[in-house]
């Protein structure tokens, strides 16, 4: 596809090019212009009807959105901020540079302008921040006619249409109506007959995340957004809640692995952004690792008199922080899908301990038959093998509470629990398993 | 809410309580009944209006539908099942287990039986056994008038109504039409003339993530499923897809963690469940330690005579395994939205090496300006500064390299790349870099 684009460019075959536009998907010919220069994007956005045009804009990632606008004519700009839909305008206005935020509000016509701001004061994250204002509000007491009517009169501009909301004489939400509802009522009938009065909403305020939770709970299509006064003021559609779900999986997985959450896209970001992302994690992990190397300089005399003691620190401290990072994040999880709560931690570590104590000993009893092949010829192989058994129960149980109490301590604060995963607990593991290894072993061993 | 069950339920206030449910979203319902005894499960039930206890009981817990049906008379579960969509009731036949899925086929209508075992057949994860034969098939040539007459008469019983499907007289997908379309047209235009002839389609074998992320892609609220010869067979609706891209999350999650993925809901499992999906990879991983033994045997008179090495292992080992979580974490969301293909290897590689030389070099200056802090009067803490600062760097450039490589190798053989994560590469990445660290010690120390 991709291909043949450059090459109907390049052989200025702009007639075929318009044929091979119009058959394809409008999300997929948004992918293909973020990989072309400014130039061709340009070329292609002028062959497009202007009816796609701007939904095609929606779809692009914003650096390629902001190099064409600074190649467009006032004129094209106004249109597609025209064509836009209130919420991904305000989405662009957002994302842009000041001076393309200047040239763009002044081809935004005044009415539109207004909605636009509206959204934008709203803090990210927010469920006014994703909502739309393009809705269609149904006044209390209309006859099924007159919603239809409506809705052939202003269907076709506005974003929410399958899910209707009724509203009171004062902005009031009063009930929600499915389209499929107005298909099998008489034309006569009155839509506060049969709507469903009570809605599930989310106030402006929500968190997006917890907004998307609603949507997988309840498979919903689309939910109103109030005010504080229950007045209707906006709707999120289902495809803005699936895009929160799939950004705040990949923050989840990027904070998981010791990385500052980015929004922007692999391949679109640079050495040096990837470099900012990622070394103050590394730093502040290298730095707190000074403790395990206290540790270990204290004991020096241990394992110098019993050097084979050394060989199983990386062992140990990779079982911990396996152990720990496995109940993190079930926990984590468990915490987002509200399938448990920070009142349940009793609960939850009780359990987590117990299948520490199952895991710890079947790894001991595992490594102890390894100790027994590997060094038959030890004299100390049974001191050993109990030694680093009992360490590997105790870690166990250790690394599995702190994979309990951590997040839930993070949720408590009104932290992202995330922040409690692997890299963290690991270290955190290091240290105390190191110290409960020498210990055993400075008793057990009388060194 | 539940309290107020429980509550109203022991003083056996049935009215009040019907009045209650009938005021609750069926989601917050089925929610509530999960937490409740069998007994109490099987009141509430029969307390619900018939058109609504199928939906609730969708939306309920596989152990609690099977401790329920156990509870229901052969009257009752055919009410239950002929209220369900399709696609819901083959995902109850496909969770029960034998005897209670004879139960329910017995009391299956033969036309539905048939229909639920067309997406039985279908291999899970694929978008056959989670699409849904309950559509309206609009044949070509209708016009506006007889497509409003078909949904009035049939589409209270169906689930995807929003997007209608138009299909020739071989049933081979011809179009796609918006609900919102029929609402701008007029009466006798025929839909073949409006319709969109360019659908995106899934067939009955694309896997289920794959689907997911076309939702995301193209902002769909259904997608048509096809048979190999374009026949139109199913379609899949946006809330199923939802549940894949949540599901799937928890499970790159739970792989990324070492464990075994489980559908199940934490608070539910057992602790021998847990048990078993975490000591497999717990196992695992702790035999590949064997290796890092092993390296650390051969050098025991390295550490023995310049023991203050050993104090540095940990250090080493973590940043190396964050180092690598974060390439591989990178890459393996990267490649699971399309932003990156297999093909990109090199150029992500020279990437990521980039960067890995960055980072190496600041932990490198860092962990200097700290030695030279702690041990001041150690006389070996420039070649002490040099041996750790070499190994952090060539650690980075190694442990982003396996990032990087892992995860592309996985996809290229068709395994899940979340597999190449954290863990894996941690346990990879200490081995070598031990290898590195002593070889460099060895060699600038002359031990």
């Amino acid at each position: 596809m991709l291909e043949k684009i450059i090459d109907l460019i390049s052989r200025k075959d702009f007639k075929r090019l318009k044929a091979l536009l119009e058959d394809t998907n409008n999300a997929d010919i948004s992918e293909c212009l973020d990989e072309l220069s400014d130039e061709d994007v340009a070329i292609i956005f002028r062959l497009l009807p202007k009816s796609e045009a701007a939904d095609i804009f929606a779809y692009m990632e914003p650096e390629t959105q902001e190099d064409l606008l600074n190649l467009l004519s006032d004129k094209e700009i106004s249109d597609i901020i025209s064509g836009l839909f209130v919420d991904d305008a305000a989405d662009l206005i957002g994302e842009m540079p000041a001076n393309v935020v200047t040239r763009l509000l002044n081809n935004t016509k005044p009415e539109k302008r207004k909605a636009i701001n509206e959204i934008l004061k709203y803090p990210e994250d927010s469920a006014g921040s994703i909502m739309t204002t393009d809705f269609i509000e149904i006044p209390s007491g209309s006859t099924v006619k007159e919603v239809f009517d409506k809705l052939r009169k202003t269907g076709r501009r506005k974003e929410a249409i399958y899910i209707l909301y009724i509203v009171d004489p004062g902005k009031y939400l009063a009930g929600v109506i499915d389209i499929k509802d107005l298909l099998l009522h008489d034309y006569e009938d009155v839509v506060d007959d049969f709507m469903e009065d009570n809605v599930i909403s989310a106030t402006t305020s929500t968190d997006q995340e917890e907004v998307a939770r609603m949507f997988d709970h309840y498979d919903f299509l689309a939910m109103p957004v109030v005010d504080k006064e229950n007045r209707l003021v906006g709707v999120i559609t289902v495809d803005d809640a699936m895009e929160v779900l799939s950004e705040e999986h990949e923050e989840d997985l990027q904070i998981m692995s010791a990385m500052k959450p980015d929004d922007e896209v692999y391949s679109h970001m640079s050495i040096f952004t990837l470099y900012k992302n990622r070394i103050v994690w590394l730093l502040f992990l290298m730095l707190s690792a000074t403790f395990t190397g206290i540790i270990l300089n204290r004991y020096e005399e241990a394992f110098a008199s019993v050097p084979i003691l050394v060989s199983f620190i990386p062992m140990i401290m990779d079982t911990g922080g396996n152990c720990g990072s496995q109940s993190s994040t079930s926990v984590i999880c468990a915490l987002a899908t509200g399938d448990i709560e920070t009142k349940d931690i009793l609960k939850v570590w009780a359990k987590e301990i117990s299948v520490a104590v199952l895991c710890g000993a079947s790894l001991a009893v595992v490594n102890t038959v390894r100790i027994l092949i590997m060094y038959p010829d030890n004299p100390t192989k049974l001191i050993l093998s109990l030694v680093v058994g009992l360490t590997l129960i105790a870690t166990a149980i250790l690394a599995k509470s702190l994979g309990v109490l951590l997040p839930i301590a993070a949720k408590k604060l009104k932290l992202d629990p995330a922040y409690m995963a692997s890299p963290l607990i690991t270290t955190v593991v290091d240290t105390v398993s190191l110290i409960i290894y020498f210990s055993i072993a400075v008793l057990i061993m009388r060194i």
